[in-house]
């Protein structure tokens, strides 16, 4: 990992609070990773002005003006053929053409995916892209695709997001044998579609590059059984949401239960600190940033009303993928674990 | 709603806590609905001697002695064929012979299905039965359906879903006209599966006699943006135990910060109360009770590892849906739905 330069291109214009969670998301994000530089897309009249308040992004910024930009409710389809000149596509571009090591949107999900395959194509030997994050465990964190690039998936792009996910988990959180899990309705082997049964043979055979555990269900996701969580992008997409709704109502109830009487007042004095480390570990802003991976190209999605801190988690994740390589390190895992399902060709 | 007897069919070896878990469901089960009779299946020898402890059971229980159970790992092909002795069995065909007016089962869950499919049979115009549940959302409960009785679900099977799981609204939470929400990845109407598409097209039609709201996701669950969530049972069991796991982590993490220092043990004390009720809204015994609905009589499997308390929850939610007589509501349901949907038959 060197610390040498990174340039990030940010579709500024994307997201429920733009261009100002990209404004301030950049600066947020150089406190940490000042080796970071920014092209900002997007309108120029509305994001200098923004500029002002951070003192540190002046020498770290540039502009792209474009008047045009990619709504929200826009389907990708309309992006695609009327948006070449808009913030997220331009950003997009900056990428394919060297300018940018990676782009970060906070804008219209459909677009940026439709639009980065356009643009930067799949992976040697990937067929499909997959949305890939992480989320918090038990334990500590582990890796989950696909979360709704496409609602079906065959064995073979099961298999793929594995290895992706593997290459994910590698980078992101350190592991050198991150073992991976098939989500499933039960953990038997007949269990579950055709696909997942022969995704489940397909990883069984490349054991001796992949860490596979077998198939899990949606309960030891956050149990933290595996490191990483393969699953087409329709359970995916639906574990992921039910999580965070899950989540944000018990957090609702905590609040309701610490006002509820003068001693749980009094208790929540005392206990807030406590309270305060909680509220940080489940944080989702930690958990901003989804890569569409499997892409020829580091494309990450941050939520669409995220607000600094949470702009700034995204680009870090951008950055921590560019600086360690995850496209290298995909296209080698892919050529290896063909070389392994393959083995009387390698010996040609 | 009468109070007149109502006897209770329980499979008394199924479970991880057999035959305890059935008797003293049994006894707790009783302080509240003391109305109801239970008729034991299982062996006598061990399940007689667990009587003693509960003074209330006495003539609320008959044992129909059997040595044979069913075990958590057997293949409900193998229940079908050699378990016609089992108590699980047993307690089934005691519903289908009118003996019973329910069964309760904490055994395996695809054998027990397997069986009722075979004695009980699906009640007329359903194609395919579903497990459905009530779940906690921030408003109060919805009730959700399949669970995973199917992993896959066509379009006139959803539709089923959601008539079934409107009259399982109407019994189990009072409501005079329950919302139903179609589980997808977006809430546009051209998202998801060409099945989803479809039923979500067939519900519209049928709105003069259901509420339909349209697609929801998974986040909205939680919300209680709806009384009744319709999904397949694949995406189901994926949504309910990621919920699942997801609370349990949380607890994990409130229990770890409120240990962590000197400071939060004493605001532990004093809001000692309000943790308490919160712990007492999450606690998933309360939820306990599953419907197998769509079969002529009543089904209810309880978690494998419930204790009296959760296993008491689902003899309660046995005893309602008898009460109430959930499957003349269905079938009820079920035939005003047809002639809604073919309104040129009933000129005729």
């Amino acid at each position: 990992m060197t610390l040498d330069t990174l340039t990030i291109a940010l579709d500024a214009m994307g997201g429920d609070h733009a261009p100002a969670c990209a404004v301030d998301g950049a600066a947020c994000a150089l406190e940490k990773h000042p080796h970071l530089q920014f092209v900002l897309f997007g309108n120029e009249a509305r994001i200098r002005p923004l500029l002002s308040k951070h003192v540190n992004l002046g020498k770290h910024v540039e502009i792209v003006h474009t008047d045009r930009s990619i709504a929200a409710e826009e389907k990708p389809s309309n992006a695609l053929r009327q948006g070449k000149q808009s913030s997220m596509r331009l950003a997009i571009d900056a990428v394919k053409d060297g300018k940018a090591q990676a782009i970060v949107s906070a804008g219209n999900t459909g677009a940026l995916m439709a639009m980065s395959k356009l643009v930067l194509r799949t992976l040697p030997g990937i067929a499909r892209p997959a949305i890939c994050t992480l989320l918090p465990t038990k334990r500590s964190a582990c890796v989950m695709l696909d979360l709704g690039a496409d609602i079906e998936s065959d064995a073979e792009s099961l298999v793929q997001f594995a290895i992706m996910g593997d290459a994910y988990a590698r980078v992101m959180l350190g592991l050198q044998q991150p073992s991976i899990g098939l989500l499933n309705v039960g953990s038997e082997e007949m269990k579950g579609h055709e696909e997942l049964r022969e995704a489940h043979a397909q990883l069984k055979a490349l054991s001796h590059t992949l860490s596979f555990h077998g198939f899990i269900e949606g309960n030891d996701i956050t149990e933290g059984k595996v490191d990483v969580v393969v699953t087409d992008g329709f359970s995916g997409n639906i574990a992921l949401k039910t999580a965070e709704g899950t989540a944000r109502m018990i957090s609702y109830f905590i609040q309701a239960a610490f006002r509820h009487s003068m001693f749980a007042k009094v208790g929540y004095l005392f206990a807030k600190g406590a309270i305060g480390d909680l509220k940080k570990k489940l944080d989702p802003r930690k958990y901003n940033g989804a890569m569409f991976v499997g892409l020829n190209g580091i494309v990450v999605k941050s939520h669409g009303n995220a607000d600094a801190y949470g702009y700034a988690q995204a680009i870090a994740v951008a950055a921590a993928l560019a600086q360690q390589g995850i496209n290298e390190r995909i296209t080698e895992e892919v050529r290896l674990s063909s070389a392994a399902a393959r083995p009387q060709e390698a010996t040609v």
